[in-house]
């Protein structure tokens, strides 16, 4: 397989799907939907959650774990107040496999291990920890419940892509539980504000924080927050979400406490929820032709040595070079791999770690040990530069925050170039069959003329931002009184 | 609920249960067979998972991740050579639920959303690991794979206990893949080695390291090696297992490599594994009808203080004496909770820390204040004692490591008093009905005298121990010879 990958400027989609296998992060597999995600694929999400998991942890929450199986009848509690609520999931209906006496060497379901309530696999989780709330939750006492779980769920999605949309994924899911309106609204604000900080500050990229309309929302939630990020192809992606979801659940699995008056009352609940789509979304923000970049706070690699020599005295020295650098990152905090294969030649491990995206590149070779220097190059910038071994893990420190600061900037001048304010459905489609992008336009509030301009243009809104102003208007459709500017865009 | 546990000497099984619930670990879920491990049981896995990940990495292993669901076909190619494999799983075989049309309100599953293949849920991975692994390994170049998965599994066992044996469990299963039977061969005795050592230096559980008999071993295994616990009743409990699996899951999925040598070969196989059964183990390990004891380096809350007072005054006077010792603690790396609840009296949270096995508990008083002093209370001795504030962060540094050994010590010194070697079979019977434990003893290495034993006493060969000494015996059953003593016992 070539290592070349198609431009992004001839396909995009197809740019990505070959990015992601051939720089070992994912990869289809035998079941339909289901991605197998390779070791670097891996190492990048275990990084994601470990900064994930030390915000939930500093802002009071705990984790859990809860049935990876739903009782059906658990799901007609909930499907009473959440109309919408998708149901294309796999089905648990038995226990068993036996030898097929028909056919030997083959396996068959066996007919009389059938369950006699159908189990579904989580597509989310709200209502089996809803169902476990209910013998938790007596009195104000027990509340704030405040859970997180790390777990895998399934959704049988028709048209899976790898890490955006497959059939299992592996994300977080927040479930709280509290006794007013206000504590339970500030909650679902506070993550999406935890949301919105990991995503700008360790994935760099920039996002938008907004609430969904009516018809985006979750099934069930009263107030959906969401970050909203931009790829370069211009079509925008939903990043993370926290829900307000009101007393509907409390109500569906009825789970009332007594407040500090005495007085029963139904419980205030959140849900939040980011997923391995991240992944997805970190590669089409940094990403260029010759394969991934890695914002240096998430890549599993920070840093790889690879020595240039041509005798085993040389390599030895090199070696000697390499082991002292090590020490000094680590003692910064700097990953640090060194790379003394012999089995490929440096060229190649030049290519496969600009296709992996590590930040920072360190070549060693005899002139270098002379001079005591180093070639030391530069993955989004793709420059080389010869430095002085004195004060390498230093100049390498300081790099990485430059890295990771650059990526962020440059993400945001492209989303920020990339944002249009239109006032004419003629502008709106001009701008979304040219540059694409977010477009910043009126809109009259009703989920028919929401529906329209999709059903016309594919492009949905992604969120009436936090930040809106209030700024008289009319729709850009319908021409009718908005009181402020929407964001819309094709999306993922 | 009543505190107050059920004994250990009146009803052991009793009183696991209903610590694991009192203790706040773990509860059973509407999900027959499956668990909801509740924060405080989940902060002892976390505890567990990070030292384990930790000593993983060390022996250079990755994470990765495949899928929840394995087709059936692929189990069919595994069947082949392992004819034991257990066959109760749960199937999915349809992938959406609809309204249903005869039951307003309900939902029924789709007849017409049926799998062409039915997907079963991993009871284990190594199908769905080696049908992938084909795609990886072309040369010895490509070997060897050193994998880890954290992951959930399924098995539909009909009789479960939490934590113990459950339907669905939390753990991690390691599959390697190399070029040569001794290089796996190798590769299974030393994650074998990193079990016994994390079982023995972080869950102060002592451990005997074996193989199993063939009839013990898992199916399509060569060799599986095991570390084997001794539970306070007596019981024996396998607590981690690793398997060299030969070349049978390379033929069986047809995984063929060139050795350097340019022949082709298949490739050598390893897995190994270990679970939430784990937080089993470590509760019946070391608790005692008062409640949960932790050994300290597993310990979510290492040390907490609670405050005694009378008066706001005090409280804030207590309160400052509380974030001083908290700060000191952190920078020993120790944990520690201060637990200034106004809503429940002193003797109720003494009670709770006693229940849940956190190793130190401080009260602080008025009388403290002036005395600069704490009363220090020990949870597996149950000793209290005034101690000076002044050096108490060194104090319980050095305490915590003494409860950590201490733990170890008395489990040690109880397996060893347990472990009795008899050579006769009505020795062997009256053991077993007495003290039990684990029994050493000749055996003439038939699986028909294995069985046999087993049907007449309920007892299994745990293991034939690493260390056996070679020793020309009897069988204790038939009376054949014997090179060696192996370990029985009743088993969990």
């Amino acid at each position: 397989m070539s290592k070349n990958l198609t431009s992004r400027a001839e396909d995009y989609s197809k740019w990505y799907n070959e990015l992601v296998v051939k720089a070992d992060l994912a990869e289809n597999s035998a079941v339909r939907g289901c991605m197998v995600i390779k070791p670097y694929g891996y190492a990048i999400w275990e990084k994601m959650q470990a900064e994930l998991d030390r915000m939930f942890k500093e802002t009071g929450h705990q984790n859990a774990y809860f049935p990876l199986f739903v009782p059906k009848s658990l799901f007609e509690a909930e499907e009473k107040n959440a109309e919408g609520f998708a149901k294309e999931c796999a089905v648990v209906t038995h226990y068993r496999l036996q030898n097929d006496p028909d056919n030997p060497g083959k396996l068959r379901v066996d007919p009389e291990a059938k369950l006699e309530e159908e189990l579904v696999v989580r597509p989310t989780s709200e209502a089996i920890i809803w169902s476990t709330y209910k013998g938790w939750i007596q009195s104000y006492r027990d509340l704030p419940i405040l859970i997180n779980q790390w777990a895998n769920v399934v959704r049988w999605e028709m048209r899976t892509r790898l890490f955006l949309r497959t059939a299992e994924f592996l994300w977080q899911e927040g479930h709280t539980a509290h006794e007013t309106r206000s504590e339970a609204l500030a909650e679902a604000q506070l993550m999406n504000q935890v949301y919105a900080d990991f995503a700008e500050n360790f994935m760099a990229i920039p996002v938008i924080q907004g609430v969904k309309t009516e018809s985006e929302r979750f099934a069930g939630a009263e107030e959906t927050y969401c970050i909203e990020a931009l790829m370069q192809d211009g079509k925008a992606l939903q990043a993370g979400t926290s829900h307000f979801l009101g007393q509907n659940f409390a109500k569906a699995f009825d789970v009332k406490f007594t407040n500090n008056e005495g007085k029963l009352d139904y419980v205030w609940a959140t849900s939040w929820g980011v997923s391995t789509r991240l992944v997805g979304a970190l590669i089409m923000t940094h990403s260029d032709d010759k394969g991934l970049v890695l914002p240096p706070n998430l890549a599993p690699i920070q840093v790889v040595i690879v020595p240039i020599h041509k005798t085993d005295e040389q390599l030895k020295q090199i070696g000697d070079v390499a082991k002292n650098l090590i020490t000094e990152f680590k003692s910064k905090g700097i990953s640090c791999k060194y790379d003394d294969r012999t089995t490929q030649r440096p060229g190649a491990k030049f290519a496969q770690y600009e296709l992996q995206g590590v930040p920072l590149r360190i070549a060693i070779g005899p002139k270098d040990l002379e001079n005591k220097t180093v070639e030391l190059a530069r993955r989004d910038t793709l420059s080389k530069e010869n430095v002085a071994l004195d004060g390498l893990a230093d100049k390498i420190d300081g790099l990485l925050k430059e890295i990771q600061d650059t990526l962020f900037k440059k993400a945001l001048d492209f989303r920020n170039s990339h944002l249009t304010k239109v006032d004419t459905f003629e502008e709106f489609k001009t701008v979304l069959n040219s540059k694409t992008g977010f477009i910043s336009a009126h809109w009259d509030g009703s989920p028919e003329t929401e529906d329209k301009i999709k059903e016309l243009t594919k492009a949905t809104i992604r969120c009436v931002p936090l930040d809106q102003e209030k700024e008289a208007g009319a729709c850009v459709f319908t021409g009718k009184p908005s009181v402020g500017r929407v964001l819309f865009a094709k999306a993922y």
